[in-house]
C-alpha cells in the first residue's frame, strides 16, 4: 500500500477543496452577510490541514486498484468532514453528526436534509450546500486528475471507483480528454439550464442554486416547499434537465459527433421507457386527486423524473399520494439513473444486464449445450462486469438490509425506517411517511444517521470503495 | 417437447392424488362426518380425469430438462386444482379463487389460509389440509418416479426441478434409492414427533395434523389460536421438530453412516448461527413484554423457528412485536431453511454462496491478477451453480417487487403488502400487520390472491419451473 501516494492525493483534494469554499465566500461578501468569516474560517483550516500533507512528496507513483478505490472512499469522507465546518460555525446546528449528514447528503447528491426551514438560512449557506450538489455530481477526484499530473495512466482506477455505472468506457484514448470532455459537457448543460430558469423570472441566486442542485441529481432547494410555488413553465423546465442529467454523459459527444445511433444506445432508451410508464400509471393513479388530468400529469412528471433521477425535488406532498404510486416512486428510486450520468440508484444498465443474465439462465437451462453470451448494443457483455454487477447487487440487498435492521431499532413505521433507507443508498433525498417531502431526517437517532451517512457514501460510490475500506485483506501488505 | 409423455406423467399424478384423499376419508368414516361424500365425489372426478389421460401411452420416453421443468410446473398447478374441489364441494368458501388459494397454500407448505375460524371445521378438512403440507413437503413428483417405473435415469430433470436448494447431490448413485432414502427419513422424523406430541397429551388427531404440518414445514394448524393454547412441552417439541425439518436431510443419511463431519457442513452451521442470533436479538428486543426472559426466549425460540423454517405457527401475535423484532423476523423469513429440507425461502446454502461470491468479487478487485473460486465444505462450486443462484436472485427480486406493485392497489399500508409477499413467496403463512398470524389473508381481492398463489408456487419450485412454463422458448418446437 503506497500510503505517502494515499496522503499527498488526499492533500491535493483539500487544497482543492479549500478553493471550492470561494463560492460561498463571494455569496456572503454579495449579500453583505456576517458567516463569511465562518467559510473564510472553514477555508483557512482546509488550506492548512492540506499544506501540510502535501509535504513530502511520494518517493514512487505506483497505484494499484486498492489504492484507488481507498484514495476514493477516504477523498469522499475527508471532503465531507471539511465541508461540514461551517455548517457548524456558522451555528446551524451544533451537532457534528448532523452537520456530517447534511455536508455528505449534498456531495453524494443524495438531498436528504436535518434542516427544517430553509428560507431563513444565510444565502451562503444554501448556496454551499446546493454547490457541494454540482461537486459532487460528477466527482471530485476525476475533475482534480484532469488537472494534476498526478498517476497518469494510473488515473484510470480513480474514474472506476467514482464513475456511477457498471463499467468505465473512454470516449477518447486518454483519461484525462475524457474526463475533460464530461466535465465541459456537465458545465454547458448547467450553464443552459441556469438561462431558461432566468427566462422564467427566477431570482441569479435562485436559479444558480437550483440549476447546480439539479445538475448533480441532487436536490437540496431554497424554498421551504421545494419547486411548488413555482410556475408551471419552471416546473418544466426542472423536470426536463433533471431527466437530461440522468442520461449517460457520453451519449452527448456522440450526439455531437453526429453517431447519434451509438448515442441512443438500448440503456438511454430502457430509461425513456421505464420513465414513460412509471409516469403513466402514477397519473393514473392519482388523477382523482388534481382538478385535471393535466395538472397530474405536471406532479407526476415532475417526481417520476425527480425521483428517477434520484434529485428528490418536489412540487407537492407525493407521500401523501395512494400505496399504489408509492409503490411506482418506490421503484424508481431503486432503478435509478443512466450509467455514468449524475444521478444514483442501481442504474438501468446494470437492471438491463441482471435482465438479461436472467433470460441467459432461461435459454442454458432450456438447451444446457448451447453456449449464451450477453450482449449489449451488439458487443458481448465482459463476463467480469456481468459478475462485477452480481456482487454489487448481493452487496445492496446485504447493505439495504443490515440498515433497516439498524433504523428500525428506534420502532418507526416500516415504510418510514424502508423509504428512509431508500433515499438514501439511492442518493434520493426525501423519503415517503416521516422522512416524504415535507418533512427531514432531524429526528433520528444519531446511531441512524451515522448509518444513513454510510449508506449515502456507498450508494454514491457504488458499494465497493466502501467495502473496501473496511475489508481487513485491503490493508494487508503482501 | 414430448407433449404425450406429460399428459401421461401427470395422469399418474392425478391417480396418486384421488389415492391422497383416502385420507380425509378415513378421518370422515372414523368421526362420521357427513363430509365423506364431498371427499368421495373430489376422488372420483380425480380418478375419472386421471384414467382418461393415461389412455395411449407415450411412443417415446424422452425427456429433455424443459420437458422435466413443465411436468413440475403442471403437476404442481393440477394437484391444486384437484386438491380444492373439497373445500368447494364441502361448501367451507363458495370461491374458487379462495378454495385454490388454501391449497395451493397447503401443497406449497406457506400455511397462509383464507379460513377465519378452524375449529369449526370438520375434522376431514382439517386433515386434508395438514395432509396436503405433509404431501407437498418432500415433493410428490420424486415420490411418485420412485415407485414408476417412468423416466429413469431421466428422473433427475424431475428431482432437480422439484427439491429445494441450489444443486442436487445423490446420496447413493441411483436418483431412485436416493429418494426412497430421503423419504424414509421424512416418514420416521414425523412418525417420531407424533409420538413425542401424544406424550404431551395432544389427542391423536392434533398429533397427527401438527406433525403432517410441522414436518412439510407447512403451518396449518386446527385450534383458532395456532399454538398458543398448548404446554409449553409441546410448544418447546414443535420448536425442536421445525429447526430439524430445517435441516438438509443427506445430514440424517451421514449421521446415520457415522460421517459426522460430512453431516454437521457449512449449511447446517450458519442455519444454527443464524437462529441463535436471531433468538438473541428477538428476545433482547421483547424481554419486557412477557413476565420472565425465560418465557421472552420460549416464544423468541418458538417464533424464530416457525419462520426460518417457513412453517408459521405462532404462539403469540409477534405482528404485535416491536418494530425491530420485526425485521429480524421478516428477514429470517428470507433467509429461509437449508437446501434438501422442506422449508421455503431461499436458503441458506444460497446466502453462503452469494457471500462467498462478493468476498471473492473483492479479492479480484484487489488483486485482478490472482484467479479465486469460490469453495463449499472444501469442495469447489460448479460456475454454473453460482450464476443458477445469482439469476435466481435477480428473479426473486423482480417477482417480489412486480407482486409488491400489483398488491400495492389495494392500497393497504406497506408492511401489508410486502408481508404479504414475503410471506407467500418464501411459503411462510403469515406476515405482519394485517396478515399477522392473528389475521388471514381473505380480505385480499382475487387478483391480489392470484399473484400470492403465484408467489408461493414459483417460491416452492425455486420460480425456474413456474417461470420457464410462462417463457414463450421453452414452447418452441426446435
Amino acid at each position: 500500500m503506497n500510503l505517502r501516494m494515499i496522503k499527498y492525493t488526499l492533500g491535493w483534494l483539500l487544497m482543492f477543496e479549500a478553493g471550492f469554499f470561494l463560492v460561498p465566500i463571494i455569496t456572503a461578501a454579495a449579500y453583505r452577510e456576517r458567516e463569511i468569516i465562518h467559510f473564510a474560517l472553514a477555508m483557512a483550516i482546509c488550506a492548512a490541514v492540506a499544506a501540510l500533507m502535501l509535504i513530502g512528496k511520494p518517493k514512487t507513483r505506483t497505484m494499484y486498484a486498492r489504492e484507488g478505490f481507498i484514495i476514493v472512499a477516504l477523498s469522499w469522507i475527508l471532503l465531507s468532514i471539511f465541508g461540514s465546518l461551517p455548517f457548524m460555525f456558522t451555528g446551524v446546528t451544533t451537532s457534528f453528526v448532523d452537520a456530517l449528514f447534511e455536508t455528505v447528503s449534498g456531495f453524494t447528491t443524495t438531498g436528504a436534509s436535518i434542516l427544517p426551514a430553509v428560507e431563513d438560512l444565510p444565502r451562503c449557506i444554501l448556496m454551499w450546500r446546493s454547490f457541494t450538489h454540482w461537486v459532487g455530481g460528477m466527482g471530485v477526484l476525476v475533475f482534480m486528475m484532469a488537472f494534476l499530473p498526478l498517476g497518469g495512466a494510473k488515473n484510470m482506477h480513480i474514474m472506476k471507483a467514482e464513475s456511477p455505472g457498471p463499467s468505465v468506457s473512454k470516449l477518447v484514448p486518454h483519461v484525462r480528454t475524457t474526463a475533460l470532455i464530461l466535465y465541459s459537457i456537465y458545465f454547458i448543460l448547467t450553464v443552459i439550464q441556469f438561462i431558461l430558469l432566468l427566462c422564467g423570472g427566477m431570482s441569479v441566486f435562485e436559479a444558480l442554486n437550483t440549476a447546480f442542485a439539479t445538475a448533480g441529481t441532487g436536490g437540496f432547494g431554497v424554498k421551504n416547499d421545494s419547486m411548488a410555488s413555482y410556475s408551471s413553465y419552471l416546473q418544466i423546465v426542472v423536470t426536463v434537465f433533471m431527466l437530461l442529467f440522468s442520461l449517460n454523459f457520453s451519449a452527448y459527444y456522440l450526439a455531437f459527433k453526429c453517431r447519434f445511433k451509438d448515442a441512443f444506445n438500448s440503456e438511454i432508451r430502457a430509461f425513456l421507457c421505464i420513465v414513460a410508464v412509471a409516469i403513466a400509471l402514477v397519473t393514473f393513479n392519482i388523477r382523482d386527486m388534481f382538478s385535471t388530468v393535466g395538472e397530474a400529469l405536471k406532479h407526476s412528471a415532475f417526481t417520476v423524473a425527480s425521483l428517477i433521477s434520484t434529485t428528490g425535488f418536489s412540487t407537492t406532498d407525493f407521500a401523501a399520494w395512494p400505496a399504489f404510486a408509492i409503490t411506482v416512486m418506490l421503484l424508481v428510486m431503486f432503478v435509478g439513473a443512466c450509467a455514468g450520468s449524475t444521478g444514483g440508484g442501481i442504474k438501468v444498465s446494470r437492471i438491463i444486464i441482471l435482465f438479461k443474465g436472467v433470460i441467459k439462465e432461461i435459454k442454458s437451462l432450456l438447451h444446457p449445450r448451447r453456449v449464451n453470451k450477453i450482449t449489449m448494443d451488439s458487443r458481448p457483455v465482459e463476463p467480469d462486469v456481468v459478475r462485477g454487477v452480481n456482487s454489487y447487487i448481493v452487496f445492496y440487498v446485504l447493505l439495504f438490509a443490515s440498515s433497516v435492521l439498524i433504523l428500525s431499532v428506534e420502532n418507526y413505521d416500516f415504510l418510514t425506517t424502508f423509504s428512509a433507507v431508500t433515499a438514501t443508498i439511492n442518493n434520493v433525498g426525501p423519503g415517503m411517511s416521516m422522512v416524504g417531502p415535507m418533512c427531514n431526517f432531524v429526528f433520528l437517532s444519531p446511531l441512524s444517521k451515522m448509518v444513513l451517512i454510510f449508506d449515502m457514501l456507498a450508494g454514491r460510490l457504488e458499494l465497493f470503495p466502501m467495502l473496501l475500506l473496511f475489508a481487513p485483506s485491503t490493508w494487508k501488505n503482501k
